[in-house]
């Protein structure tokens, strides 16, 4: 058995000279220094695992302050009908990995709303958790749009049972109620603006291991199951923001397609659009590369990164299979089977996607354009069919789509062939020679064309005016979109140096929104 | 804020009816009977989240031993050229997650080959532990083709080290070396063969959660930084085999373009082979909604569960890259950095698709063959080029590759629609007209006819003859083969019910093995 490497041998390491003839090039530098060679600007990014000619030291740092790395992280996910029935045992093995002092005091929280809480999938896993003898609360009280108050009275209630283990069940609301409960059980003495975004909140890294988290979404939609994000709503200051961090991630999703088939369709829709743009929006994000400045310590790298060769992957696939799937969910979202099942596949699969790549403009608006709404004389506020009559509410996915043809017109000419390519996924097989034969300055107009059309089809209100808004209210839609930095500076084509061009670019997207 | 969900009325819950009218198709029945209408048989695998026809309770299993659920785990992967000096970093992130008075018995074992330590990847990650004042052992004699011997050596210094953290720099040999190692640590009074599969060793689950460990790979092929398998060789049994188990994924995989810089020619088309066969061999496997038994338990779902509609994605998305950027590592191994950087991408993502998924009869015969070779006289072994002239080895790839023309011809009849789709693939966006004009039953030939060409392209011997095997060896080698449970019974078409009929099949397709 070799002596353990002392720091005097590594030392000596340090000393060896590195350099080698360059089997590529012929010419001589240290194998730290290869691959400087050009730089492919394939659409996967490979320019961005290319690096940068002249690095001085083989242990420092490339040139530059843009992001050299990107990193991929994604909870696990276990699909089928019927997986719901094993959260209980899914439980139990986490607690038997606990020293076994700690055993008997697992306690686990459960989380959902007032609705899913009546739906048989309750049934299934209190059943479950009963199998196996666990000991449990439940948490009935998330909001269908959580707000800070909402979220405090979660974790309030959270610190106060000694919650060890945190299980969702529900859409995204409950599930990133559950993640704000689990971050702030872990931190006690912590404030919710501690965390919530900058500038709103304080935005401070989370450094420590969260406890266990095991969500079932009940709706194809946010992808809140393998994401480290976290929405709310804070209604006094007419600001909807949240918390991301990989911290967050759920340690499990189970995705269940017997608890989707009971999803109204006006819900299964806006959670479908939700999953539209979640695609879109990260295929199209400014690449890793480009994204500065790059962290100091890799815990620091944001999830959001920007676009990257392994995101392009999911997100490629649930644009394709949204695009495909959805319009039969609008046709029939409880008979088509095979459509519900693609779609919690597509949910969960972009989910990965933007989960570690972003979304930019149509996210950023859409909060605002939510928010505001809340805000407004009773008799001009917006209400969505099939959700509660009693709150006003322009859903998640719906406020999302309402800006999209205008956005992705204004970012086309970032990259043509993204966008292009994204095009022709619209168009289908059957058209895509369309986009193939198009100019590069008409790929943003034809792609607006597509996406309002693809938008008919799922009976989407057509263009803000159609929720109440009205080229008064683009002063104050901009206003609440400018802060969204870690979305909006994912945006390509905005000019994020100068805000006075930042604000008109985004007043001009907001008026074309208005009507289609 | 409401009370505690009691068992009272939990059992009230469950006394309710759940029973509703199915809206899809106006039948009466439980919300978790929904879904039993019809099967997608698209590629995707759709059909296996469909559920069977007559469910009796909400809460039992659907009928069947079939399994219903897939899982997908993957290990978070980090790229980027330069990436490996955050190492150290990442490792007192890691270090600075434990209680406080643990701290300062953390100690880090490194596992790296005696050719790896050599090359400046080493130097890099030295200094990072260094900059970090981490406190860290070097295991520099993990075996290019590890055995039980080597891993014993490794278990051992790792049990008296007393490392806390693991850090794997190299190869899938040094990678599955420290897998095993922290495995091993973490039950100190268990035996190798405790773990190693069936039949050759006991096959017991891993029920604890593992040490931290991070993956630096050196080449570009097992995809072992993202994957819970492990591969050792039995020399005294003449026996390749592993341990397979989600809990032996890294925690971390650091994929660096600069440590793959240096990699010879031979070397990176043999890793590359193992990623096209990883690709082809998991898209072409049993789907996991045909695979039995079911678990009971969700923690006993194997890793290797067959097809799904994930792990295809990355599979497909390997394949393709494989076979678009393989051979130009071939005609520049050390100049060409796309294709460097693209094989990177490939051999993770092929890790992430074939790790839940699992491969079949390419690598159950590829053991044997790697393993008769080490056994036979001087005169009669096999060297491969640019690998030890010491040391008798046909490389992993290259043994995966011998039997791949027959096997894919074999396999073909079980979804003539898939391998239509890998040979459409194989032969380019200008050829795939080819594939979609073919009769079902010629699919099989012309895959197989242009996997060998595609072979004759990255210079693989043609065929088990070209490494010294003959007709003599066939039983022999059917014979190692057989024992392969884990992968064979994923491999269709193959009569696993039927001894003689299944070893008829094994010896017909060494046989077309031979020789090209």
């Amino acid at each position: 058995m070799p002596p353990p490497v002392s720091r005097a041998s590594v030392v000596r390491l340090l000393n060896l000279t590195s350099n080698q003839g360059c089997r590529g090039c012929g010419r001589t530098h240290s194998a730290l220094e290869h691959a400087p060679h050009g730089h492919s600007h394939s659409p996967l990014g490979v320019r961005g695992m290319a690096t940068p000619v002249d690095v001085k030291s083989p242990f420092g740092p490339p040139p530059g302050n843009t992001d050299y790395a990107f990193e991929m992280a994604a909870s696990t996910l276990r699909f089928g009908a019927h997986a719901t029935r094993e959260v209980g045992q899914d439980l139990s093995n986490m607690i038997n990995q606990l020293p076994a002092a700690d055993r008997s005091q697992a306690k686990i929280g459960v989380f959902t709303d007032p609705n899913v809480a009546k739906l048989p999938v309750m049934e299934v896993v209190e059943e479950s958790l009963m199998r196996e003898g666990l000991n449990w609360v439940t948490w009935e009280k998330c909001a269908v749009e959580p707000t800070d108050k909402s979220w405090q009275e979660a974790v309030d209630f959270s610190r106060t049972s000694h919650i060890t283990h945190f299980l969702a069940v529900g859409g995204g609301s409950s599930i990133d109620t559950a993640k704000a409960a689990n971050l702030f059980v872990n931190y006690p003495e912590a404030d919710l603006f501690d965390f919530i975004n900058a500038p709103i909140g304080k935005g401070l890294p989370i450094a420590k291991k969260l406890s266990p988290l095991i969500a079932i979404p009940t709706t194809a939609g946010t992808g809140s199951e393998t994401t480290g994000t976290a929405i709310l709503d804070i209604p006094s200051r007419q600001f909807k923001t949240g918390i991301a961090s990989r911290a967050l991630k759920p340690t499990l999703g189970i995705v269940d397609l017997n608890n989707t088939a009971t999803c109204p369709k006006e819900v299964a829709i806006s959670a479908g659009l939700d999953v539209l743009f979640h695609s879109l929006e990260s295929w199209t994000a400014v690449p890793y590369y480009d994204r500065s400045p790059r962290p100091s310590n890799p815990i620091n790298r944001p999830a959001y990164q920007g676009s990257n060769p392994i995101s392009d992957i999911f997100s490629r696939w649930a644009l394709e299979t949204t695009i495909k799937y959805l319009p039969r969910i609008a046709r029939d979202p409880f008979g088509d089977e095979e459509a519900r099942a693609q779609m919690l596949l597509a949910a969960s699969t972009a989910g990965i996607g933007f989960g570690n790549a972003g979304v930019h403009m149509c996210h950023a608006f859409s909060y605002p354009i939510s928010s505001l709404n809340k805000g407004r004389p009773k008799s001009t506020q917006y209400h969505h069919p099939s959700y509660s009559p009693n709150v006003p509410l322009i859903p998640h996915g719906v406020a999302v789509s309402l800006t999209a043809p205008a956005v992705f017109n204004f970012t086309a000419p970032s990259s043509p062939s993204r966008h292009r390519e994204a095009l022709s996924v619209f168009l289908g097989k059957e058209r895509a020679h369309e986009a193939d034969g198009l100019k590069d300055v008409d790929v943003g107009r034809k792609l607006s064309e597509e996406i309002q059309r693809f938008l008919d089809l799922v009976e989407v209100p057509r263009g803000l005016s159609k929720v109440g808004y009205g080229s008064g209210d683009i002063a104050k839609l901009v206003e609440g979109c400018l802060p969204q930095r870690r979305v909006l500076d994912l945006a390509p084509v905005l000019a994020k140096d100068n805000l006075a061009e930042e604000k008109e670019q985004l007043a001009a997207i907001v008026e074309k929104s208005l009507n289609w």
